[in-house]
């Protein structure tokens, strides 16, 4: 066996020099939605993989490059895939970072900085679990490969089709997600799912210009209505999604699935307080109900309106175009592309076919066995660190490419990381805690150590 | 009767003046969204009365001041009241404009900036006529008010109140109301009644910030599907407003009145073409139905709508806070104030007592009749001027605070002045035709004259 303590203190011993590696990270702003810089960042990620001796490609896709590298251990097999992303949120204004979001600062014990969390800092931690085997050890028990790609953030979802292109290149045994650590009670939680989603704009277009309300009200169609009768078509109070069909493939938790979910910490408080909730929706309360309800169901949510005159006071207005943003969660075995046939041919038969749908992205829904091997390994191994073994949600509500690496890899997907609740992922003042790095990392140098060994 | 050749050739004579006392009057740039330079606006048209030996105040409103001036006529009665508004529509982005906004730029015939023809444009063209008739009668016929408002464009509703506690100050016999002018075959036209308006801000907030969809969707209230739900249970796609009791008020036009809509000129067509309507609601294609439905129907228009992220491409987010700017457009008899006890009750009794209701300004429907000696005096001096006697909408659709006049001051309304259907009020390269602004001219001295003789 590995000696940990060894790696461990490496680990320690390397911490001020790996924070500076994600400071220069950072200090690339590679913002997907803004597409500046992308470039220069994804050769700064090579260059970090190039530095521990893996192979890199800079893989073209069908949105940013993908960055690819493998470096093979020590013995034949088998091979771990480590999937991060290099791009990040839009920083948003900067009188609400309490440091410049672009320049990695390390204050009470936290490290700020827009990506810190969400995906820089666990590229790192990746790199710095390697950094310490490769030195306590003198070489990896198994082969790495890394699949960083830049458009995790933005609108488009490419990977997906690029892993498919590329099953060869990523063939591996198991796979590390992009992150992970622990929740509110500071317990290590892994998710051995993620729901799919479809997201669309609906657009209406009622007119080529705005009209006078006094004018057009009483004869003129109205773009904004035409949009809010659409909407309230697709689901009503009751919170049930109408389009016909929609639930028919929706396979629901099993007694494996309720067994994990009631092992996860309540956390209906924590979400009431920190969202300022007067409460749920449908009649939920808390407890496995909540939980269940939170992942395995699909939703319908709309994510943004916009029509005519939005500034202060009035404006007598009435609008020719209107425009919302939606999203579908999708649970197993819900197929995004039936579901925007579903959709369509709603409106159609609403009488809605004045209204456009763009395809926003799309990821189907996907699932680990929560059982297998490799996510007791991680389980396991989490012990070591964290005293406690890593829970499992057999699901998570999120959405990712995370199906493209089982329908096409093959591969079980667990995960692991540097995060906690409060870490403000896509917020101002995104920031790790150093001792959940510290703990990140250790944890996934085991992980590795552990798989290698297994072999 | 008085000359009217000399008083025509005194009017052709000013036209240079005049026009330059428009762009004094243009230069200052009162625009009251914004509130810059109202003050010193007031103070320049209270001047321009002074000028013709008015009378003047600037009385304080709840608003912008109100300039109000009389001048005593030859004789103890009638007296005539003009109702105008100094204020203006911000200019909007200056690279539409084709000329300065606040600049007035004659070409092409036309006599382009912001308020040119809404409304300092008529405040001129009042001014221009008695300075004409007191150029070739040396006197005026009878005694003239204006009341000259800061407060039309804005989003506060003053005058009303103004109106109510002036009754004294502002006693007339007839108000000439403040803008008019030829249709879009150059016949000119007058509106004997104004549609009542109750303006809202609908706003719901279900979380005191927003939250991801993939955590919340399944399980959190969202602000914009509350708002869509609100919004819905006002309106259907069939266009009838739902609020209990909201069309008991509501008094169906006369025999006389559909016999004054017929008469009007058919703008189906011109509607089609200028709005890119693929056509009208509820059926309607045009002929009288159009003309009824437009003017003599209440509406409830969706003016605008916000919420969550309304930028492009996508973004998964669960907003916390919806808002929709809604206008009822009223009829005789209906009852602003009505209207908003209506909307809270139906609100509540809809499950959205969570939907908050600002109030962004109401004013009640008015009507004249159109037969009143008053309009019929507009009517028959138009012929002189257009070869063609005024038609007469018994109503338009928009609102404006002239149910006031008529309630608190109990005179008959008539329009009449410069303006024609391609003025682009409210929009870039506002303006109005120099043949259009002497014609106005002519027209509101031959009312001035006749009224004064009939005492």
């Amino acid at each position: 066996m590995p000696n940990f303590d060894a790696i461990d203190a490496a680990i320690a011993r390397r911490l001020e020099h790996n924070l500076e590696e994600l400071r220069q990270l950072i200090a690339h702003p590679s913002v997907s939605a803004e597409g500046q810089g992308m470039e220069a960042c994804a050769t700064f990620v090579a260059e970090l993989l190039h530095l521990r001796g893996f192979k890199v490609q800079l893989v073209p896709s069908a949105g940013f490059p993908v960055v690819y590298g493998v470096r093979p251990g020590a013995r034949s097999a088998p091979t771990l895939l480590f999937y991060n992303h290099y791009d990040v949120q839009p920083a948003g204004p900067s009188e609400l970072w309490d440091s410049p979001p672009f320049d990695l600062t390390v204050r009470d014990g936290k490290a700020v900085g827009r990506g810190a969390m969400d995906d820089k800092g666990h590229i790192i931690c990746r790199l710095a679990a390697l950094d310490a085997l490769l030195e306590a050890e003198g070489e990896l028990p198994c082969t790495i490969k890394f699949v960083i790609e830049g458009d995790e953030e933005g609108n488009n979802v490419h990977l997906p089709e690029f892993v498919a292109q590329h099953t060869e290149l990523l063939a591996a045994d198991a796979c590390l997600w992009e992150a992970g650590g622990v929740n509110h009670q500071g317990v290590p939680e892994c998710y051995a799912g993620m729901r799919g989603i479809a997201y669309f704009e609906l657009r209406v277009a009622t007119a080529s210009r705005d009209a006078h309300s006094g004018l057009g009200g009483s004869i003129f169609p109205n773009a904004a209505w035409r949009l809010v009768w659409a909407l309230r078509s697709l689901k009503g109070p009751d919170e049930r999604i109408l389009l016909p069909g929609f639930y028919n493939r929706v396979r629901p938790p099993t007694a494996r699935d309720l067994e994990l979910l009631a092992a996860l910490p309540e956390e209906s408080d924590d979400l009431r307080n920190s969202y300022g909730l007067r409460g749920f929706i449908k009649g939920l309360t808390g407890g496995v109900e909540l939980q269940r309800e939170a992942v395995f169901s699909p939703t319908c949510t709309i994510c943004g309106l916009t029509s005519g005159y939005q500034g202060p006071g009035c404006m007598t207005v009435l609008p020719a175009q209107a425009s919302a943003k939606v999203d579908f969660r999708l649970v197993p075995d819900q197929d995004p592309a039936e579901v925007l046939q579903q959709l369509r041919a709603h409106l159609d038969a609403q009488g809605f076919d004045d209204i456009e749908i763009i395809d926003l992205g799309c990821e189907a829904p996907g699932r680990s066995d929560p059982d297998h091997p490799f996510l007791r390994l991680v389980a396991d191994t989490a012990e070591d660190v964290y005293g406690i073994r890593q829970l499992i949600a057999p699901m998570t509500g999120g959405s990712g490419p995370y199906h493209a690496f089982i329908h096409h890899l093959g591969v079980p997907i667990a995960t692991a990381g540097i995060s906690y609740p409060g870490a403000q992922a896509h917020a101002p003042n995104e920031h790790f805690r150093i001792p959940d790095f510290i703990a990140g990392t250790r944890h996934t140098a085991r992980i590795i150590a552990r798989f290698g060994s297994k072999a």
